[in-house]
């Protein structure tokens, strides 16, 4: 559904001047008027959970969910290598237990936003008589160099990630760390042309990321670093797909993908400048869609992934 | 609930050095980094709205609800006296007919957001198993004035206010205009000591300007405006309740309440610069409290209004 109505949002939108990236990457930039004409300007972003869909409530605790909430946020500022400055909570809470449920949300994230020196700017806390829905906006500010944005892969451009993939369900979902500090990095000191967090499967955004780049993407599957949990969570089902199945479409990795020049992106692996690992998993192409190598041949790879 | 939450979480959160005013006011004041050590810095704000709480999809169309979820957070930000920029929408849509909901939400939030200059910078737009939740955080650019703050009310200071207040219910609460220009101009070229905009009712919204002011207010009743509404309402209702109870008391009249020295409150009600009319309906006073004038002594006047 949200790929459909976001085709049609960006036709009726149009190009707003004080949004020079639109609404096609992680987060917004978004140039205010105070600032002039020049740059940083800052990036926000919005991410609403929901019962169900995101966590149960009977499952899990409140201070997980309150925790995710603020994390799959930052990780989008993360994709846009901006630094975090505030977030604003919006929450409808269950009548039944409200004012103790939105503590314990809160006692989730705030360790989080302390971490990454986020103010909390308020929110807007509400009753109802429905499921739990948690909503957090995140700002963040530019750094010289600007965003990091998705639409900048060129063509024999090496594929990074950082991290492992597949399995989250497991537990990740709940305690994954936003790559902020690594995002930050990795954009002041390498040549990083383009970049996104993977929330919703390695396969799926990496199609994505070249869908906005204008190119394509060779993944060298042997590559992928495939998570504990995929393997575990791969045994666990037993029906049939594999680890690297679940590496490549589990989603909510929360993970970076990355595209950067040969060259830098060989020094960026040798180097390991991050407390993750960083992996060359493949090439960008100039000939759209996702591909695999086989006996020396391209062919097709499904994007597949977790559509919210 | 929420007033309690909101008191717990100030305590939790302590002051963070960019958030000069905290939590306490209509929008959160933002002091960005690069913007450095001066102001003017931007203005934060999220509104949630739930089915059943805020409108009733069954009783209204989604167009008049996405208005209205917009309209809301534009309102918070005329409180400050600052200009809008841009603003995310997120939403939780019922499974069944979620893309053509959205879409009507959006078709009533867009003509707003294009008369008022706000760029939709993007959102989250998902699906699930429970009713509608939309929410729209918005963000302002504050003048060389800084933002109209609400615990600014002086002792001898007049209470002004735009427009009439009651009997919302009856539509304005859906269809209401966000006093921005009306803010902005009267921030800029009159010396109002403090703002905010009455979105819980008139009585109880004055005691809380008057709570962080340090102050307490005599209301004239007699020159309270009262909305035709109200005394629609009154009438239908018949439940003993007068017109001025309905304007004292029914919330969602998104008119501005403001305090200004008194020869300035004068000039302004004399002027009448707005399109709406501003009205001056009591005074600021040291002693604490909400007081009304009765045989030349002051009654106390219940402060009441509508808790979401």
């Amino acid at each position: 559904m949200e790929t459909e109505f976001l085709d049609w949002l960006r036709g009726r939108l149009g190009q707003h001047r004080r949004l020079p990236l639109g609404i096609n990457d992680d987060a917004a930039l978004l140039e205010l008027r105070s600032t002039g004409t020049a740059p940083p300007g800052c990036v926000m972003t919005v991410d609403l959970l929901t019962e169900g869909v995101d966590f149960r409530l009977a499952e899990t605790t409140p201070e997980l969910i309150g925790r995710k909430a603020l994390a799959v946020s930052l990780s989008d500022l993360a994709a846009m290598a901006a630094r975090p400055s505030a977030a604003l909570v919006a929450a409808a809470l269950p009548r039944a237990d409200a004012l103790n449920l939105a503590k314990r949300l809160y006692d989730g994230l705030l360790p989080l936003a302390e971490r990454y020196d986020v103010a909390i700017a308020g929110g807007d806390t509400n009753t109802w008589d429905g499921p739990l829905v948690i909503s957090v906006t995140a700002v963040a500010e530019v750094g010289s160099r600007g965003p990091l944005r998705r639409d900048g892969a060129r063509p024999s451009d090496a594929i990074l990630v950082t991290g492992a993939f597949g399995g989250s369900i497991l537990g990740k979902h709940f305690d994954f760390e936003p790559r902020i500090e690594e995002a930050l990095l990795l954009h002041e000191r390498y040549r990083v042309h383009a970049g996104m967090d993977v929330s919703d499967g390695l396969s799926l955004d990496l199609s994505r990321l070249c869908a906005v780049s204008g190119c394509g993407a060779v993944l060298d599957l042997e590559a992928v670093p495939i998570a504990d949990a995929a393997r575990q969570l791969a045994a666990e089902r037993a029906d049939g797909a594999t680890p690297l199945d679940h590496a490549l479409t589990d989603g909510e990795d929360f993970e970076l993908l990355l595209a950067a020049p040969p060259e830098e992106a060989r020094r960026l692996v040798a180097e390991q400048p991050l407390s993750v690992p960083v992996t060359l998993i493949g090439e960008f192409i100039a000939q759209p869609g996702l591909w695999r190598r086989e006996s020396g041949q391209l062919a097709p790879l499904a994007a597949r992934g977790y559509l919210h």
